[in-house]
């Protein structure tokens, strides 16, 4: 199966697009833009959900559900907002559809609706004018509530994970008393992200700033988390924003503070999406496939016997039943597969395109020897062992395979991480290896614009810990105090 | 806060709503029939997800996202289907807004779609259309699919939780080689809704076949549940769809069987939505608010300090926090309420409105005497033990409490359910007391339509379980071999 993935120095995309099909992971349907996530890659996304919530209910929140469909008119009441998210997105105009006199299924026209629905392409709007009935006091605060939810954009040229029309996602909106806590929240949730990605996706991110252009449409700040692909491009794999008191604003949302005096409403919103599916897949995949960190992966070991005839078959399948209990034991998934139509290569093979992070091989010579052959995905390398340390080993190797994947991430990043001073090395860096490139900026959006619209690259962010450093700007050659971090992007 | 809600005897309704409210479950959003589910009401729906998705993946399902939206022209190829959903429905029309000239957000009419889509009402169509480029052979059966979604269906009087315009549910959708493998998980998927409703929402139900006219639209077969609210209305609480070939013929769908004959796939749908909230909280509940059956109660302890002054406090929270770890260490969710803002008579009262199982009282003799007061919400009794013996005592009175609510349940059923045998019995039976009537019916639509126009109740199902038995019509006088059982419902 492997052998039919497209190479992935020679085309990137198409290799992403390949891994994506042939490992089950989500296919386009017929509706444009709109993906259907296969069993294989609903259950990476599960993990990503269940890991996720966990790291949120832990940071005090709680999760809720608003409603899919928001009043055209309320996009309206956030000046900023509007200018973002009033845009391409799906509109709903009847509720009924009837038989025609041909006998044909079409919409009833006298079912229009008086105001138009938007389906959510983000729910702060809907949200904060529930919130509105829910806050009198500075008692009813902090409001810090989570959401589990389908939203749509509508989006022209679409990709598996990385860009669709609707996606799953999970969107964070708050509301506090100060402007200190809720800058504070704000912070907490891009911590939890980077923690995330990090612990678990074992992919290693820069924390920082949006410049006012990239910010979310309505904040006063937007954090971002940015990774680096393998093909050198950045990919914003999470974002939360400072939104100030403009929705509380838009929506009239005030309370009364310990001390008796009415005041706006401070808010926050953070969300990670489906997108992450994507980064996971590129940041670690080769060209045998996927490589899943342990910690996420639906299936953490397979154990395939290689045999000739059932008598062979039977001793092995016992050997295999009770390594796979007890690994289960110790919390680890496993299957052992014993299909009888695929042979011992097809099943390497698709192991390996699924990113399995171990498999263990049972053979003649194995039962003879009372051994196992434990392969591991991220490096392929293969090893003989005696079968009754196989519950000491296996959880050691699957901690070990998850922090080298991290490692090797790591290192990558490191690699292509370049600090540019002037334009024409910009260009080139660019243009030869991508990656995360460090260079100072004049802090315009002038300035900025126009690097975008000559080379295609964006700010990804100013990073949190760009240290103060007195230089000049990369384009206009003007005085700048710090670098910040351009990247061509997904 | 539990005075404010209305008496249940005096306005069923009103009370339902009340409690919904004031428990802070739910509530209606500004989007017509949409609602909000606050924390509250989405932790305990999460804990139901959470039950029922074990089930499914135990008995070899998995989950998968299909779109929202489906073309308008997938709603006509099948007949009967069609009849069913093709009618309020949420209708997508065009993918952009803009702003007007008059700086109004309008809709951009130059966006408009070639083909409506229309918000999911159900995912038969969508997913068989997916389905269809799965399944080449009888290697590629059974598929065993459930998504988790939100579904839209236009609804113009709607009520919290029992039917709204957006409601979340699961929706489980198989394909099988045979009919008989079909059939089978038809079965076993309502087994599994009952053996739900019975062991976590302590609800006891009757299992049975639908009546031609109360069928899913494209099904051959429909399976459900039926519970008995405390006002003597049913609630079908699940379905359980055997679809024949239906969506097969519909969508092209042909498989190679083991003798290498091409034929359609055979096919199930099932489902539970948000409405089993509803189901939970008129099944048990009481004028002093919700009853949460233990195994889905988010919050299963409560621990309150009865005390004057922070020195008495100190005390009591050392006893609290010793107690609550200990009952955490042992898997229960216990909170320890140390607000000063709020009498604990107060406290009482919100959580018994928000039906929390146990309530642990420390008071200053308490803890003179090492004891504590635990009271339960189902009986409201109180009794003082040991505060030594709480973790041994606890957990035993959680599963006390789990069984009694379910013992209520079904001797509420045992006395609800009544046998008649003529017409003007059941008249009066429905208009004194409602509950589940078992009665005889000539097996007509016809007489099924004027039972239903006369009287209000419809034939709930045909039981599993219920015996052959020689009987004439309760309308008709026509002969009859079973009985059946109405009611009125939600």
């Amino acid at each position: 199966m492997a052998k039919f993935l497209t190479n992935k120095d020679d085309n990137y995309a198409q290799w992403y697009n390949d891994l994506v099909i042939k490992a089950d992971l989500a296919e386009n349907s017929v509706v444009r833009g709109c993906m259907v996530i296969k069993p294989y890659g609903y259950a990476i996304w599960e993990k990503i959900q269940a890991e996720l919530d966990k790291l949120f209910k832990a940071t005090g929140h709680v999760n809720a559900y608003f409603p899919l469909f928001i009043p055209k008119s309320f996009f309206s009441k956030e000046a900023a907002h509007v200018e973002g998210f009033a845009k391409e997105c799906a509109v709903v105009t009847h509720y009924r559809l009837k038989l025609s006199e041909k006998g044909e299924i079409v919409v009833d026209e006298t079912a229009k609706l008086d105001e138009e629905l938007i389906v959510r392409p983000t729910s702060e709007t809907i949200i904060w004018n529930s919130y509105k009935n829910w806050i009198q006091s500075y008692r009813d605060l902090p409001i810090l509530i989570n959401q589990w939810a389908n939203v749509v954009r509508w989006e022209m040229r679409t990709r598996l994970f990385l860009r669709t029309t609707e996606f799953l996602w999970q969107e964070g909106h708050t509301a506090h008393a100060t402007r200190e806590e809720a800058e504070e929240e704000t912070r907490k949730m891009i911590n939890v992200y980077a923690s995330f990605a990090e612990n678990f996706m074992a992919i290693p991110v820069i924390k920082g700033y949006k410049s006012e252009n990239e910010r979310f449409a309505g904040a006063l700040d937007t954090y971002a988390i940015e990774a680096l692909m393998q093909d050198g491009k950045a990919l914003q794999a999470g974002t939360s924003h400072f939104l100030g008191q403009n929705f509380a604003k838009a929506f009239d949302v005030q309370f009364t503070d310990k001390n008796g005096k009415l005041d706006y409403v401070w808010a926050t919103s953070w969300g990670v999406s489906t997108r992450l599916m994507g980064a996971l897949i590129m940041a670690h995949a080769d060209n045998n496939g996927l490589i899943i960190p342990p910690k996420l992966a639906p299936l953490q070991v397979v154990i395939v016997p290689i045999y000739k005839g059932d008598g062979q078959l039977e001793g092995m399948a016992k050997a295999a039943m009770k390594i796979k209990e007890g690994l289960e034991a110790r919390g680890i998934t496993v299957k052992f597969d014993d299909r009888d139509t695929h042979k011992p290569g097809f099943k390497f093979a698709e192991y390996e395109l699924k990113g399995v992070p171990v498999r263990i091989a049972i053979g003649p010579r194995d039962l003879e020897n009372n051994t196992i052959e434990v392969a591991r995905r991220d490096t392929l390398s293969k090893e003989t062992i005696p079968a009754d340390s196989v519950f000491e080993h296996i959880p050691k190797l699957l901690t070990d395979i998850q922090n080298n994947i991290l490692s090797k991430a790591i290192q990558f990043k490191k690699e292509n991480t370049y600090h540019v001073d002037n334009w024409k090395d910009f260009i080139s860096r660019l243009d030869d290896t991508g990656g995360f490139i460090m260079a100072h900026w004049d802090g315009t959006a002038e300035t900025e614009a126009k690097i975008k619209e000559e080379t295609k690259a964006t700010i990804r962010c100013i990073p949190f810990d760009s240290p103060e450093e007195a230089g000049k700007c990369i384009y206009s050659g003007k005085p700048s105090k710090r670098r910040v971090l351009f990247a061509r992007s997904y």
